[in-house]
């Protein structure tokens, strides 16, 4: 799937919070993908949660897997660890860059960094791990 | 702080989504805390989202902390390792149980097992670091 | 499987370092693991090393798995996420304290707490996931 | 400290295992460190065991930072979380690629890429945490 497919699958699929995100980049590397920081996404202090960056981190690696093996529905989150290492910049959109370091047929297993937009060093890291079901 | 302190503590630093929350229980063991599943919550299919869940496990901990520690502004996650072992019951509200296992001077760390209400078998479960500034 | 059970599984299948390990229980709630402490297993100082307690974790879980489902080879670990909370107490022997939360046909998931033998505080905590093969 | 510092460090204060490893590369972007396998790390099949690769992270991760911030005794690992994807290739030396995401003045946070040596894809993947001691 490409730029265009994800962005249709987030639409349809995911319809409550796809006017969050937003889809830069797909392609053999993985997935760039856009958190538009809005209210809802911000902690007291005006940087964005930890949650949201959590959803961030989630959305982007399920695309990258899908961009990897096509339209795969009930694809899940079996594991997940984040760090967070530095607060994100206030009033700034957020960029996941998620990759796939094992697509495999049971458990895809990789990799996402978010970065303040426009900032070099990473806000937070997240190792993930999905389950993919049985075709 | 007990279960009233900590819920005025809610609902004064955290009022976009202190009213998705209730102190159930707060004592030496530890924080029970509730999420009010609500559509917000939900993914398709009608079950609470992993980042809801993770936003659970992430307030749930700063809360077991706090009741250790007395109210400290400004304490952050730096690491969460969540596995999610089981999909939530549809329509019900989760159950965090939450407690802090070093309550040290820079770092607090602990352990939070999540329940769909009235189910035993656990649908997530999660280790916390915090931060905790200098005072 | 039982304490004896496991014990002999632990002397054919690991004898490379099955004399490091004693099971000390094996019942409906999970695994007791002792690590007897030696030499190679220290760091600069005279406690046991991150990586000594790393395969303490590890081995406890397997053998909870083992005791639920029965003798399972080629189980392998898939994600391990250990904090290291406390110095072990130097000169002591390492009690681990393994649980399968969910036996699942495809991954087992659990948790492990490790103590200084004798001290109420535990020193480190490991959330652990394997893979369980096809049968 | 580059390539040679580090190793010398490793020879002084690591002797038990010094033998194990080599320092390959010590620059601004991190450390790559080679796991000499040995009998001792291997598992039954043949292939490098996790605790002896959750080893290979840990040391591999410890001199990333000194390479960064100098000779700091008493770092100590505080997470690691950690990713096994494939199975090494047996007969094989790892290669670890390690980097500083954060060289904070308390917390430094960083990840570590495992490969059996000739492999493009990596076997394990792990996110640490060092406590840096006060100065």
């Amino acid at each position: 799937m490409d730029r265009a497919a994800l962005t249709a699958f987030l639409a349809r699929d995911f319809s409550q919070v796809a006017g969050d995100f937003a889809v830069e980049r797909a392609d053999e590397a993985g997935v760039t993908l856009r958190l538009r920081a809005g209210e809802q996404h911000l902690r007291p202090g005006g940087t964005v949660s930890g949650p949201a960056m959590f959803a961030l981190a989630d959305v982007a690696f399920y695309l990258a897997i899908l961009s990897r093996i096509g339209p795969v529905a009930l694809a899940v989150t079996t594991n997940a660890s984040i760090d967070f290492m530095r607060k994100p910049a206030a009033g700034c959109d957020l960029l996941a860059e998620a990759r796939v370091l094992k697509p495999g047929r049971v458990l895809a297993v990789g990799d996402v960094m978010i970065f303040s937009e426009g900032q070099p060093e990473p806000v937070a890291r997240a190792g993930m791990t999905y389950s993919i079901p049985p075709r």
